[in-house]
């Protein structure tokens, strides 16, 4: 029967031996939105600088915090990524913007965690600089939308099948 | 006019300069839910060690992340915190847990940014601790609640009212 | 002659080279005790949540620590460890909890002091949630109990011999 | 009666709420010991370097380790220290190095962790920059010798008084 | 006679100890340049971007490691900055990017190794993120221009006069 | 035609993908130059302890710097160096202090920025440090020197030629 990986038999929680796991190439997408007032959204693509500086800055935080996922996440191995690209998608139709990542390694455990920490982050960022003028942002449906590689083999959300 | 608090006239992000702000005493209250089959919730919820370690591991990481909030958002400013909490609400009824956070601080900058980061990486742990059995588990409904002190005052969201 | 590694000749600290060391599979293990009152234990012990959110934080502290030792100690390797694992021990017969941790990698350098900074940081997070009760806590005995792998080959304390 | 002030009602392990403690001048003194073979002491003393870069690189380790006892102690509160001294002093009577520590700070919450971090953290740093020619050191006996300031007021450990 | 204030009467350095300082409101300027080929300045600015991504993340990475001057510099205090600013000035004239920043601060210490910091690391980002086209840039003259505020009161770098 | 490789089509700054590059023995080394007042050097150089604490404490922050570059510069992969040295040469005909690095790795990246990170916390380190006694000290001349391994092959500055 299945069980939570990360908890032994006496309920303490503690990391996977990822040791005896194969070196494989890994890669893993996740995604998400926030969701904002429509005046938000056009501030941001406003002006001369459309997509300027407010996507590239969460885009960034969003690279950078994959980097720092084991730091976050306490049962997480740190790992040496070969790849994090974050895309910002404003979508005036939805009020909000997508985001989405993707991480890549050929290691012996997987990269589910830095793809969600990426978008996480990302999100929390735009909501950070645009809080002055939006407080009723709202982050939602942070998912992994696939991941490959390792002993599980590849897995898809239901939306990306 | 109302405009975006992070961006200059030129359009390059730089962080606000808080020097001239009011030290109050700050509050902020942040929420979100992290979905999950029923299967899943059962396992965390079973056993001998009802609600021990996977939800003890959460809360820790997400107490550790609103310290680490001004090294993942960039324009954040770094503070030292009075306080932070986070409370984890397994709810049978609606497949996951809640997740709600506060964190006080008296200074002249709010703490927004570090409650709504408590949440999403406690819901981001909840997620690594449990992906090995589900992976279509989805975080929803990021979101502040209430914030108190400070030049904008207090506010609440709707459902907060 | 033997000499102390990270010292030159001039008498400069630096990292020792590793990049002409095998890769081979790494293991250590590293114990410690804190010492307190025999009420502090019992604190620790009692109530309806026995071993419970104390133990698991200075685990979980134990483990992150684990991977950030080579930001603690100026001239670590950073490195991947594939497993950290503490324990946690009340001792009533000797009042004081055992913490023993056991870190793994495959890789060209060896994990001692990962197992000995996760039990040094365990015991310092069990000092701090309860130096209200008791300051006069002491951490003692810390120290390598048994090293794989490398070069130097299998090392034992004579306790663990 | 005493409890335990980290974890609440409900077993619950969470930062304590310091807003309403008074903003007093803290200090915090801590010690420890690390104890080595006679060959291995000899070896750090000798030479045209006598107390040179190892002892150097222990006590800014231990300083730098200070800094970051609030990223290493779960619950323990960021704070600026307005001073952290560490002092070495080779015992070649013990076969050992004693370590002690001194933080001071300004603030509503005490400096008990930073100095026993930063002893803990200089002793790791000597076993790591000694442990190729001395696997079996000890660190031994860390604890606080003083703390004042803040409402717990005066406290020495019996061997200070 | 003016002595260096890190180091002792014994040689060993160590934090100075800012409790007594006075809490001011301090500020901190400085500058520096990465000189380069024509043709990557050309290709910085070239294209639909002008002044885009490339600027936007050097930016961020000077105002992100001011946040971590305390974290890079052994003897530097955390505090916690109002304000900083990061400028990029490409200069055709000079084939180069001038680079300046500002911090502010209230508290007993001053803000220049973090205004320092900034500009070195804002530097090394454009060094990485064009060191494909062209290992050969230089970063030049990294400087104080000016600070304000605490004992040793206003000054100035001689061309800022 | 070349381009910069870490801006992609639309102007986005993102990682390079280095999955596809060769695992090859990596080499880099950096220098720069501290200048300083010719009393300020003295006051380094001269006392009991020639060389001490001053140039040890730069010499180790400028290694854990190479360790944290990842962490500073936001678009360069994390790694597990196999060595990094750092070398302070005071300079009393130049009134400065030359700094060299040299950083070591087996892997699918260059370790350039390690490098130039490394010399440029250095730099800043010894600034820190001498402040006091001299603001108007200026970091200059940070290069590489020197790159080995990896698909651009061997390259070197014209000084170094």
């Amino acid at each position: 029967m299945s069980k939570l990986s990360h908890v032994d038999e006496s309920g303490a929680a503690n990391m996977v031996d990822v040791g005896d796991k194969p070196v494989t190439q890994r890669e893993a997408r996740a995604a998400g939105t926030i969701r904002m007032a429509p005046e938000t959204l056009d501030m941001i693509l406003a002006g001369e600088h459309p997509k300027g500086d407010v996507l590239a800055t969460a885009r960034i935080a969003g690279i950078m915090a994959a980097k720092k996922t084991h730091e976050l996440i306490p049962l997480c191995h740190s790992l040496n990524l070969s790849s994090v690209k974050v895309w910002l998608t404003p979508r005036a139709d939805r009020d909000g913007i997508d985001i989405e990542s993707r991480c890549r390694l050929s290691a012996n455990t997987g990269v589910e965690m830095e793809a969600l920490t990426a978008v996480s982050v990302a999100a929390l960022t735009l909501y950070d600089m645009c809080k002055a003028v939006d407080r009723g942002m709202v982050i939602d449906n942070t998912r992994l939308l696939e991941k490959q590689g390792g002993r599980s083999g590849h897995w898809q959300s239901s939306e990306a099948q």
